[in-house]
């Protein structure tokens, strides 16, 4: 059970049988229907969340009050707002389930004492923590040295699912741009 | 010796003398004279920093050619490219000394040996990520969410050491304006 997130965690780490057993009786499984937020503006975040299957969407909503969407998650990802978890702050984003989501959650006091018992999960996070980090860097800097057609490029390479699960104004929203200027991308041969 | 160090670490985990002696075994003292660069544009970075004293900022070029400020750091900061680290790719980022810089570099082999030996470290990197990603998202959605002049009170009221410091054209940078509007901004009686 759990193959998934085990296979994630195995990356990183070596855990043992005694120390899977340990590790689940801290997570909790939660579906999350359709249209519902797990993660909500002005609320604080006081968890880690892994997808089983589903896919949910990360947005903030901008001065103009547009929603800009930050990320797409799907099975085998990560999620929660590491920031409003770390500092205890209000969250300024939401995370909304884009389908029915199955997810595995592990809140606050359970990764506390998970840090405490099992240290190695420390390296876990860190490493997960980098490559997030890393990832919003990148996409930082590309904003603003890349054209929305170079991103656009750049997205559905790397991610191809995006193309066939993700909504066109949701992908827009993500690019910062308008729907009508997605489809004259996507018009245009070279893409 | 290097209490500044000592205490921005303390201050997560608890390290006895005998690690400390480890620690600094692993840690090299570099002056990075004033314009020289600590971390460069299209080189895999290979350390984290941390400045005992100095100044240092972060850049990248967009695709006007100009250089936008990512971050200025002083001392008791940690610095390091964490993307280019983690996924060993070139940097998109340069760090450059705004004045000769007296830092504590630890460079990935060394690095690599302090986790293997002492987890604790593990995390105290964990939670020095989530701080770093925790500002970067928040600069993120400030750019999309605030104006310059509210974005240039929130900078001097957290920290006011810029004011004195930071030329003029690498706060206008950082804020992603002209130096002109920067003038205007800060001529303004409400600011």
């Amino acid at each position: 059970m759990y193959e998934l997130i085990k296979t994630n965690i195995s990356k990183h780490i070596a855990v043992t049988n005694a120390e899977w057993d340990y590790f689940f009786s801290l997570t909790e499984e939660k579906i999350i229907p359709k249209k519902e937020f797990i993660i909500k503006e002005g609320e604080v975040c006081n968890l880690h969340g892994f997808i089983l299957d589903g896919f949910l969407r990360t947005y903030f909503v901008d001065d103009k009050g547009n929603e800009v969407n930050l990320t797409f998650h799907f099975e085998d990802w990560w999620f929660g707002d590491i920031g409003s978890f770390v500092r205890r702050e209000p969250s300024k984003l939401n995370t909304q389930a884009m389908e029915d989501t199955r997810t595995l959650i592990l809140y606050r006091e359970g990764l506390e004492d998970l840090f405490e018992r099992l240290p190695k999960f420390e390296r876990f996070f860190r490493i997960l923590n980098q490559r997030t980090f890393a990832t919003l860097l990148e996409r930082y800097i590309d904003d603003q040295t890349k054209s929305a057609a170079q991103r656009y490029k750049q997205l559905i390479a790397r991610r191809p699912e995006i193309l066939s699960k993700v909504p066109q104004h949701h992908i827009a929203s993500y690019l910062g741009i308008t729907k009508e200027f997605l489809s004259k991308i996507r018009s245009q041969k070279n893409i």
